[in-house]
């Protein structure tokens, strides 16, 4: 059995790479774990061996401290792999297919997951519906920030990429499939993006990017992308995205300076419950920001996509009400103006079989507008750390060298 | 010229029957008329003799208030009419047709009305999208609890009856398509109610019964209803409804004991912003209970449909946020479970037709559901005061007697 | 391990109840088993003692000798059972369950099956997408109409009923789950079904009879049942619905008698390819009759749903075109109506569970509507020879003596 | 009153230019105009100034005497113009205004327009629903190959380009939305391309490449072009789609060649009856060929977008049955593998207004795409021989000489 290695969460702002278990066909106790999954038998997983895996901004969440994320918690939810070993229930993946590993972990067998919903799994969190590789309160699945990775229930969960080396040619653009690529496009696509429309972004780091770029695989005809960040604005800038700096006020101002009107046909909020306010509030905490400031730049009848993260409960938020996770959204204004929210972690599986083959064929280049930058595995603690100062590049953990970094 | 009787606001608490004007095919001025409306002209509306004018519970924000309406505003913007007169624009609309009107107000040629979002039109209200007759800040189109009102864009906006004497046999139900069915269906299918759906409606006003009875129609397998107010939860008890009485605690519980689980598929908000806590709480307004409580009773993956109003404005509220519109919504628990959201004025016209041919084919008694309640004209004053006591019913003004009461 | 009886098809004309294999792990070799499923292992499958197992339409295609189905064939792919064992990859369906298994065999793993298009599993079926129990050119999978059969997928492919007594109350109706209430169901909603809806639907046969059901669940304002068989046209009247009688002269002319107007909202084409004429050619076949019927009622923008059977090749058709699955079709009139045609089997699983809350909850009446009649399992050749006749009745045998019948 | 020429059909293989009347707001008898529309008052209407108004292959079925188009029939449906008059009830468009005409005449006030079916109309067209300018048995509305050109209806009909300078840099793209871009966008939106989806679309004629053009703009991974003409095929692959020659064989061996499996997602049918069979019966009519090899080159769950023209009558066909509009098809083999089939004119104004948000901000090249040749009015009889012939073109007339001909 091969060694293998994990990056591991140690306590607010610290994240190491250590040896951790290889995985097994059985969900063993350990940091996370939820009791009732403990000794679960999993008979239809599969181990990977990790090609590509990403650090997301989610994680931040955890590695910020504000979460009850446990010391010792494997990370890493955007796995791309080949397949190492298949348990005896699996039929149709098979050892050494390259393979996708949508995020939210799901059973192939509940409800929800007949109904597409595979976000909300009823079978794989004995907390509530939903599920992921790698996170708090999650049923305690192994993170896939490493060598090797266990993904349960695998002949519904992966996605096999049909030419083994023409996706190595595309790998990177392929490991945004795990997750960005297809919450970006889900913000989309529950904002009623279509041909021709206008579009705001709120939020510019790798998941509002992604979403920008999925605005112009739907066929948008003005993406307009929102972030305090000046880098970030440039790489929305860089692949045609107009930019709206909320440093300097209220968007609306500047989204008519672009469209000749102050309202887009549809907003996509790519930043959640972190945001800091606009203008002079811009260094401050203002978690309903975005989905009030989503409400006024969108046109009567219009619809928002919500595919960044609200919470139950943010112990370290400012006000009390926020620590429960209510915020004072001005839904007046939406109910005036007739719009629909469509909240929740992105069903990956619904997206990302139609993302990658719009990928092969080279009708988008998600990595390159995500500037996707691939490093060591060793190196996931200074990815962790450049990615939270707010650099404007998705960090690809690469544990075996196969992206062309020293492994 | 016929003499006009309307039933006018004036002030606080207050409504009475007065002379008004018989309508005209210019909007003149007058209390609540945009002056930007002012001197328009409407040949393409048509004048109706109103056979059916209800009284609606959004009627009762303004009589309370809690609005800005001004004194002299004649109200209602629920009518059912003869077609006494048209303009020289109105081609398909005939002189004595029997007809509905929509309550909202489009003109049938903007974006919005092409995309079927009649409730949001462009064109009718200088200060914003979306029209109703009889509302304050709605344009000051003159309201339609009178002998006589004008419809503009008749062609677009009236739905005439196929059989004139087969419809007044049910004109009580048939006085129901100008808002609350529709809106109550609306609910129903913007929170995804299917044969087969769990489905809890928050409210046993009109406009909840009228969901509730929508729920049966869309082929609902258990429809609960949640209210405080006893005489109401009775009336959706009588044709077939399970009840929650609020005021005895969260209907998580109550919801438990009827399904055998706490939750339902789909819920319905026909409450709005007026709502009031639960238990304990439930003398004290509770703006938010209604939304946080339908997040917590509705099950991961589904949806909401918000009917019930929430206002921009609230200057009547109890804190500072809820005068501007923003309420504490714990959104986290929302987004936890991927719910949509779908809120907004009913557009009428997308369902009229079809709930029509419901009542003329005695699928659905929705007069005998929402406890109609004909009275004369001149008694609107009466119905305005029981109403506003909770009374079980659905009032319906009969300017011209043809309703059976003395008029 | 116990004895086995089956219902098998022993050439045109004849069935037989004789001894079967009792079923296994493994699919074996047999009558109709395609070769490449020969051996096939199946340990995620689950055995069931059949508790009512249907008679269909479909089934008597093969007993008429229309097709190529072998001697010895197994027949029967309408099965409600309680679960006697599972297979080791059995995760959630557990032995003593009470189930309802869909009709199209679903590997619950493919593209197609995470679309939800179960009728089309890619996985199933060596010769093409798309099987179904007992079935000629499905892939060999054992019939149902038996003491015990196996079902492959056990955790994807079964609908356990919550509460097993509560079912055996309404037993008969949960026992249509497994075909043709979800068939007539998807023909509904294909053709766009919705409350207020005038709908036609030609043939008064069981999955006709459960399509009216179907409309009525879904809020149709008026349903008319055209067809040959005055029983049948009886039975559709006892539940409410209008009926035509198609031999005496085209549909159109009784659809504006009923209506007033000759064309409906929407249609579905309960009958398929073995239709006879309208008229004075009653008694001839007209493969093509039912389609170009329904164009010419269907109004302008409506719809058509299909889920009566179309073959690719049809042996004993009467000319050359259709022996190879072509039918002269006026698709000039359809196309000039923007008419729209969803055509193929009901993916069951896309509607089961909704349908039998509508059951459990005393929303409709399935078993009443379509005749619903048990016969004990030894009695089948009699059931097929009636139901062939014309009998307005649905058989329903009885392996177990639990319908009441003596087994 | 200016004087008006327009392109006038003298009988089968004969246009001439010619004087004809200025348009009037009613409508006067003519050629071709319905008894029951003449005398028509048209207060609703505009009158345009012809900027760009196209030739269209369906008009080629009335040129080429396959129809019973009456001599003297002023063509042409395909117009864009600038506003020079309007009706008395005319409010929001105004002279001066650019405007796109959706080919389709609708009324915006019948129960189809209602439902955003503006394809089929019930007001305009006497003989049955839907309508179109200078077409045989649309009604008699005067055709638009033309220096004038009264639009009915002109506040619903009309699309108003926001920027007139802007819209004259790009007005050969946008002369594209009258007709062949929406429709050959409706193709590709009924046939379900989606991002990553793979296309076949028959024909690549002008409607060919406006859907293959459309195909790319939603997205699809690989966009699939067959034909006979091989001009035509190149003019595709200019812009990325791959090309199948139908005069080689059967397309689906050359779609294996080209994505590696021989059946794609989605197919649009892009030419309609009068289609020539494949390999070596290329040089015979075939009308039924496109669609069966459609349900043969799709996949099973795939959807067939089919804006090809079907008619209920063809005096010049073949045989008997297509004479009267019924075609030998292939339904078992579309319902074998569950197709969905989408037929009917495009009702444009669904798609025009964000279409045209798409060319306005550069998302595409409609205009190059069809190869579109601006001519001037006088030349158009050498026009419609040319493309009759097989010019890989879509010539524009340019009556007033804005296109840059000399007028």
């Amino acid at each position: 059995m091969p060694e293998n290695r994990g990056v591991v969460y140690e306590g607010p702002g610290k994240v190491e790479v250590r040896e951790t278990a290889y995985p097994d066909y059985e969900l063993k106790d350990g940091p996370g774990v939820n009791p009732a999954n403990v000794g679960r038998k999993l008979p239809h997983a599969a181990i990977l061996k990790a090609v590509a895996t990403n650090i997301c901004g989610s994680d931040q969440h955890m590695v910020r401290g504000r979460t009850t994320a446990p010391q010792g918690l494997v990370l890493g939810h955007e796995i791309t792999g080949e397949v190492v070993d298949t348990g005896p229930d699996v039929e149709y993946i098979k050892t050494g297919d390259l393979v996708s590993v949508p995020f939210n972990i799901a059973c192939g067998r509940c409800r929800n997951c007949k109904e597409g919903k595979t976000g909300v799994c009823e079978n794989v969190n004995p907390d509530r519906p939903g599920s992921a590789y790698g996170y708090v309160d999650m049923g305690g699945w192994i993170g896939g920030q490493a060598d090797y990775v266990l993904v349960p229930y695998a002949d519904w969960n992966l996605l096999k990429f049909p030419d083994k080396d023409k996706a190595m040619e595309k790998i990177l653009d392929l490991a945004m499939l795990a997750d960005i690529f297809p919450t970006g496009y889900h913000g989309c696509v529950s904002a009623g993006v279509k041909p021709g429309a206008t579009v705001y972004i709120a939020g510019a780091g790798p998941v509002g990017l992604a979403a920008a770029c999925s605005a112009f695989l739907l066929g948008a005809a003005v993406v307009i992308v929102g972030d305090l960040n000046k880098e970030r604005l440039d790489q929305a800038h860089s692949f045609g995205c107009e930019t709206v700096n909320v440093a300097l006020g209220e968007p609306k101002d500047q989204i008519e300076q672009i469209l000749g009107e102050p309202e887009v046909d549809c907003a996509v909020d790519a930043v959640g419950f972190e945001a800091r306010g606009h203008g002079r509030e811009s260094e401050v905490e203002r978690p309903a920001t975005v989905l009030n400031t989503l409400m006024d730049v969108t046109r009567a009848g219009g619809a928002l996509g919500i595919p960044g993260l609200y919470v139950t409960g943010d112990p370290g938020a400012e006000d009390e009400a926020a620590k429960h996770g209510s915020l004072s959204i001005r839904i007046g204004l939406g109910w005036a103006k007739s719009h629909s929210f469509v909240t929740g972690q992105c069903p990956v599986m619904r997206y990302n079989r139609q993302l990658m083959m719009a990928i092969l064929h080279d009708r988008v280049q998600i990595a390159k507008a995500v500037n996707a930058t691939p490093i060591p595995l060793d190196e996931a603690p200074r990815g962790y750390h450049e990615f939270d100062e707010g650099a404007a590049r998705k960090y690809v953990l690469d544990p075996h060298g196969m992206l062309g970094t020293a492994a």
